[in-house]
């Protein structure tokens, strides 16, 4: 069998790792032949493909990034998009099939391109932790232990000034990065996009860390809004609110909360450092087991689906029932962690 | 209620995330009272007890080692052990349970005592994911961190000299902390108690790696015994053998692996630094969980049982299911691994 | 002699190092007695005082943050302040003088208060490695180390998109962080307060570095203004101008970069968290150290002077010479380092 | 110019940065040319030569070990050794010269070298920091840095059990990464080869420590020997005495402890993760400095010299100032450090 392989979307630690254990686990126990495919769908529908040894994987397991680039393309869009013209370009090049490493979106054209013909295969990949039917995705704890790692930075300086510090993470749309960093952190209030607050349900938290003597810590996920957000913004008239598009929703907040506290508040959004560099053990061994896992799936030729990880195991979950629904925070999972706010 | 709270067995990160979480959530939702119990059982039949606040545990979630202290100590032993005198101490001090942290010895214990009519919770504690009914024990993920950390060291160092560099890590009954740091550092042979291995089947994969050019890594658990190790021992008549208790399987291993490979050879025994420090995000995550959810058992009276993780839930186990067999590497997780060794 | 001590001005890895070792020092050696002068100049205008014992100051070699708080007062100014207040306070607590931990705004104050009469020694903190007549200030190291990390992750992003990656470090008026920090991570371009470089001198290394197939890292100073960049700001009429409160020159930068050479291009502010945290194996050492000298100089009666590093000595240095000017990045460092862009 | 480049001796973090920093000064600046000499002086002496570009040295600033491999051997012995035939090698292969990186015994052979007519010019290179001339060598940050996060990792598991834990650090001849990282970690007593301690020297530390209620933590150089070590062996007939080879000092110390103090004392030998691995910001720098100033040192014809740090500048320094006499720490460092001991 000949194989190619692409990673689609956002920079994730453990990418290369899923690389390696499918091209190991595929050329030595199958005697598969693999093709890397370069950035993504932008290299399958521009047939950009060069071969993919054992020797180019050696060493990948702790290596960031991805050695086949990445990009945001969608394979039916352009001239050379599309199911028909992918088929022709897997035919020409002896392809069986497609190994697409990828998240919400990159899996949903995956699942597309599957039931058009094109076989495919699934690994979820998402450093925010919002796919379903995958307990945890790689790429996750390493981005947890960057940012906890950067509040209890923070923290100490928020306690020899006194102030209350805002740290802004990754979730876009969940908040399960804030969620876990900041209960390893000791943050004293969490707000994630799936559970709107007040400004005030936000402040009576910083107040009373503050009370007791403590420096507060707010943890923020970039997706979170404020209950009534865009009313509020423009009632306040403060100048913050005018500038969205820069910056993140930690500098809309901290400077609110500073008013309202009388505490003194800085804001520091992590950004890009979560999603680079080497990947923690944990995300290792679960992408290299993925990888893994996606050699012996696409030898039972289990197209149309994608390899996850359920409980400690590596199990292998249909596209239509992994996709269309994001995996929230529940709300049990907040208030498990608002036991600790005080 | 009143309750105690004891940490007992070998050190372990996490530890203080848990007392801070039960004592957080007791405390705050259910207005209960903690004494810490010094060193373990020892301080349960010494009554050796002090108050436990909020203000005592705060900022313990990043905080490694024990502020109650351990022991070994058996509650059985002594004039003043035995369900009866600590049913009286506890008595005494209007003590309504305990919540013991800690592995099989100390659980083991605890269930005893349970049935003796001594009101006792657990909380599984163990640095090398030795016991069942808990998918991963807090420690672990931080073990395996420090542990891959420290073979990425070692690789470039293996490299630079094309020497063979052996890792010892903790295990001394199953091979988890090896599977796991093995697989995210890239070994090309793992050894773990629950597979002996000839040294031939060892050499095997250093020479093959050698010979496509990489330094082996050979990670190695301290519990790991060579097929048919004594006679081997006294056959080869190496004075290695002559001194097991100073130092590790690894520095018995290394001169055999240089003997019988000609290639020069390294061990390090990583010890002690693999159970200290802070906490990886991931363990004060679980950690904090599992306090959090011993307090709810608490007030819900499920004495005789300890809170797990499974999947990404915390559930309750009753001491009868976890206990009694370790929770050991299934061959076909081994298996998965040696794909890997090429 | 009884002797307070007191940091001021940003927080930084080190404070509480340098405390211990004048604590241990001053009374284990000297007998001395210590004092803790709360938040700075404030807490000496106040009166604000607490023992400082040995007890007091163990385990803090590591400890980032300080444990006398801190803040940027001036001791001249308010009611209570000035020389002469300041001094009845001292002959009121039996103070014999102040070991005064801070920055060029700090020393400034110390400077003026000894020249009033104040017995004050110096002992120089800034994370931006600004002052002259010591080859390092403590928690300098650590501020590059974080922002090295940092870039390590970035570049792996980098290269995963081929994008271009501007880095933000602290350094407001002298570019010692992003000259080492960019050195240690193989920066493209290097911008710092000391060297105005034009957007086309900016995006030539970056163009340069793609061509070679490199995801070009720029490392930017948060002080660094492009030549003319006023006049450039009006005439390109750039949004980004007109924010110039809101996030830091690298959100200037980064969209002048992609305009300009159309490569996608990501900034990131690292802000607050290389400032905070456990301090490096060497900002320990040279902050003991300079504690430790510290009580010497306070037993010598060095008055109105300042500790400082000098090659791997530690000296003392009147206040006179090392204050007035900052401590800059000279030209020939920069061309040192400008023979890495490439 | 067309120069060979070699990294001969212990593995070191920061090889690859000088090597990365010679040939993009050397290439870009002067337009030499390099070419790599594989496993130290043994490549020399077999021709063993391959082309060094600028393509070959990027993104090694980080990385550990060194691309050129590394051996120990002398360029005086064997066949194909010695003065004649390494000029006739050179000669045939037009190379100018030679940057040799390395220690002691590595600058010895090429000072021998240089007076024998073979150009070379020496980059000091040591873990231990034992080299006379430069204030710092790359590497020893790294290793105190990685001691020191050790060390912090025993000290929490100490105090958990109310153990003396005993770290054992590298420094065969010398106590340098004995005395910083010992110093950053709070020690209770270091161990160093040039200040020899009676055992009741070191007990009295350790019980004065435990008496104030801590957990005592000794650090020792491996090449520490107790007064009268011989002796005081034969005299306790300490079974471990006899078993000088396998294991370090601290196994030797720790049971001496135990039994003289009754604390419950472990030993840990960190061993070669302190060698390996990616360089601290602090080496990164400073090894990328020298190799920039070894080309410069090249072109200048500098040969017979070494570049070396001082203070904060790179200088050069003729072999026979560096050599003969190995860089010890100072006994008024010593009793410095001494002063937190307690």
């Amino acid at each position: 069998m000949k194989i190619g392989v692409l990673t689609s979307g956002g920079d994730c630690p453990g990418l290369n790792a899923v690389i390696r254990g499918a091209v190991l686990k595929g050329t030595e126990a199958y005697d598969m032949e693999f093709v890397g495919i370069r950035d993504g769908w932008k290299g399958l529908v521009e047939a950009d493909f060069f071969p993919l040894t054992r020797r180019d994987v050696k060493g990948l397991s702790k290596v960031g990034g991805t050695i086949l680039g990445t990009s945001r393309t969608n394979p039916y869009e352009g001239d050379r998009g599309g199911a028909e013209n992918i088929a022709k370009t897997l035919y020409g090049h002896k392809l069986d099939g497609i190994i697409a490493i990828g998240g919400e979106g990159t899996l949903a054209a995956a699942q597309r391109l599957n039931n058009d013909g094109i076989p495919v295969l699934g690994v979820p990949k998402t450093i925010d932790n919002d796919l379903r039917a995958t307990d945890y995705s790689f790429g996750f704890d390493t981005a947890v232990n960057i940012a906890t790692d950067a509040m209890d930075r923070l923290r100490t300086t928020g306690d020899s000034h006194q102030r209350c510090m805002v740290a802004e993470v990754m979730g876009r749309h969940v908040g399960w990065i804030a969620l876990h960093s900041g209960m390893a952190a000791g943050a004293h209030i969490i707000c994630i996009p799936e559970v709107p607050l007040s400004l005030e349900e936000i402040t009576e938290h910083v107040l009373a860390a503050a009370e007791r003597g403590r420096a507060p810590l707010v943890v923020v996920a970039e997706g979170f809004k404020l209950k009534g957000q865009d009313e509020a913004y423009s009632d306040k008239g403060l100048d913050a609110f005018n500038r969205p598009r820069l910056g993140g929703i930690s500098e809309v907040l901290a400077p609110l909360i500073e008013q309202a506290t009388g505490i003194e508040t800085r804001s520091t959004v992590l950004g890009h450092i979560q999603r680079g560099g080497a990947p923690s053990g944990f995300d290792r061994v679960l992408a290299t087991r993925l990888g893994l896992h996606a050699a012996d799936a696409v030898v039972d030729g289990a197209w149309g689906q994608m390899v996850a990880m359920q409980g400690t195991d590596i199990v292998r979950v249909p596209f239509t029932e992994a996709l269309g629904e994001l995996h929230t925070v529940p709300l049990a999972r907040y208030e498990e962690a608002a036991a600790l706010f005080g």
